[in-house]
């Protein structure tokens, strides 16, 4: 057995829900997803029920996260029409700011140009500021950002005309960082193999083309996220089922597997799942912190033995080389392959600076 | 009375219609209003049916145009999905290329951004391009055009956030240049007056705040077009009523009114509607051409004495001030004040290489 030891995990893209939507997914199972995935930070999206786009709700989200996080967090704030006076004061409270310019879970969608500019002028420049903006989107985003004089973060990219553009846009030296999922890596429409309503996700699993596309621009790809997005199986098979797939559980694998065919090293790997979201989301380290991987071991996802509550994984069946044996957080055993460790209330908040060393 | 002497103006964003649409207007009928309102070049637009967007449709109505226009003219070809590889090979013979980024009259929106992208980087960078493109649309279009190295021509601004984002980008040196219309500058969709149907443009009629905006963003409007789009009063009063405004009649009295009240001089006017244009759209010098205005003389739109087919105004009944008393053409008294002496066939296309001096 190939034993590896990498540093702790972090994803940058994770809706927790939590409150009212506890049914879904809490602080509690979200982190335990996220250890038994090799991941020891996550940083949580801001569509929740309700949404965090007040002091109020951020308030409630921090007290649900300290009370149940059993692994290192973030919360972002959502940007929307009512807050553009307000939002830069809790920025030192969060991760960054979140920025819906396309349709998604929830209700932050904002329309306006001038809202996109508004934000990117008020935001605080050191705190970063992320986007989901599709096609036309991206390019607007990106150009408010750099006519405000700051950085901008493009949420799983997924389109082969969005990575083109952005990786030109890097060429001339725009500020503009980036991130991929694994789900629009490893799948397209066409051969998911998810039934109507599984395969619901935004953005949509793309083509070909598209999938082509993201893997020759790796070079222009900070970030691996999950966008883990947990929705219940009724909720998936309903009349209007709700967009996303959970992901915590199986991304490393996923990206090991790819390493193991090699489709990019695992230098790639670790750059993208730890050293670039840490520096773009100005992380703190975490002392004492590794992960170990059984290199060699084959396995399929099986949501009945994962710690989501979506019960189930887009990736089903899939052979999987690569598994988390152990996750070790600040000197403790979080996570020993089997059960994860680390009790609810354990995780610290990143924006909690008694925890900066 | 004052008389003054003005140079032959130019309109860069015209519909002529023609072809299959000749009961909305022609080349006979879109030159004459031309000429009756003080405009000696006019620019069409390629969303006629059938559109300009290949080389068939491109010699049809050139042929219209050197059979029937009154006045000089340049041609638009129609960026669009089935064109991205062939559309260069057009640009000598068109004053520019347009890209439609928002739904109007006609069936050539690209929605697309690979699209904006190809097309941006394949146009020959010393052939305008031109966009309908508003809110977010108008920040891609500024941001592809200028990954690509070249410029970009925004049409009809007509939003605060818009000609905001257009002033920043001005600012930090990217080569944006605009367009507003009257019925943008002097309407708001609350006053304008118009019956439904009437009032449907494409952008939409705004709202004081964005009235007002434009006129304080006056330093970074570079052309006054007018988006002469005529439909015929059956067509505005159906179920579906086409967007557009007929205006190549009322625009200098418009822009001329608001000189008297002070809103801007007649050298902002001038360079607007005969400088500006001259030089983004790199058009010819017509010697010996010039426009007299009986600069005292009030009136009031009557589309009963209008050269235009659209039959009706949006402006009918407003006191203007300000008369286009004769045009000549090139040393031929072309409008009396009255009458159109220039008759169809005497125009010349602004690409035909014979007509530079």
């Amino acid at each position: 057995m190939t034993r590896l030891r990498l540093p702790g995990l972090i994803d940058p893209h994770v809706h927790v829900r939590d409150l009212n939507q506890s049914h879904k997914e809490d602080w509690d199972s979200a982190t335990a997803a996220a250890l038994a995935g090799g991941i020891t930070t996550i940083l949580a999206m801001p569509n929740t029920q309700p949404p965090i786009t007040d002091g109020a709700a951020l308030a409630q989200y921090q007290a649900a996260a300290q009370a149940r996080a059993r692994c290192d967090y973030g919360l972002y704030f959502g940007a929307g029409p009512g807050n553009v006076e307000s939002a830069a004061r809790f920025a030192p409270q969060v991760a960054g700011m979140k920025m819906y310019l396309d349709s998604t879970f929830g209700d932050l969608k904002m329309d306006a140009l001038s809202l996109l500019v508004e934000h990117c002028a008020r935001w605080p420049k050191e705190s970063p500021l992320l986007a989901h903006a599709e096609g036309h989107h991206v390019a607007s985003a990106i150009l408010a950002a750099h006519l405000a004089g700051r950085s901008i973060h493009i949420c799983h990219v997924s389109r082969k005309d969005e990575i083109e553009l952005i990786a030109r846009a890097r060429d001339k030296g725009y500020a503009v960082t980036c991130e991929v999922c694994p789900h629009h890596m490893f799948m397209t429409l066409d051969d998911c193999g998810l039934a109507p309503g599984y395969l619901e996700v935004r953005p949509r699993l793309a083509t070909p083309a598209d999938v082509a596309a993201l893997w020759a621009h790796l070079a222009d790809i900070d970030c691996f996220a999950t966008d883990h997005a947990p929705h219940t199986r009724a909720e998936k098979e309903s009349e209007k089922p709700p967009p996303g797939f959970p992901g915590l559980e199986t991304a490393l694998a996923l990206w090991l597997t790819a390493a193991h065919q090699g489709r990019l090293t695992l230098e790639d790997l670790l750059a993208r799942m730890h050293t670039n979201p840490r520096r773009i989301f100005n992380l703190p380290e975490q002392p004492d912190t590794w992960i170990e991987v059984d290199a060699d071991c084959e396995w399929q996802p099986d949501a009945s033995r994962m710690y989501s509550r979506a019960g189930w994984t887009p990736f089903v069946g899939w052979r999987l080389r690569g598994r988390v044996i152990a996750v070790t957080l600040r000197g403790q055993l979080a996570y020993d392959g089997e059960r994860v460790l680390a009790q609810p209330g354990t995780g610290r908040d990143v924006m909690n600076s008694s925890y900066s060393v």
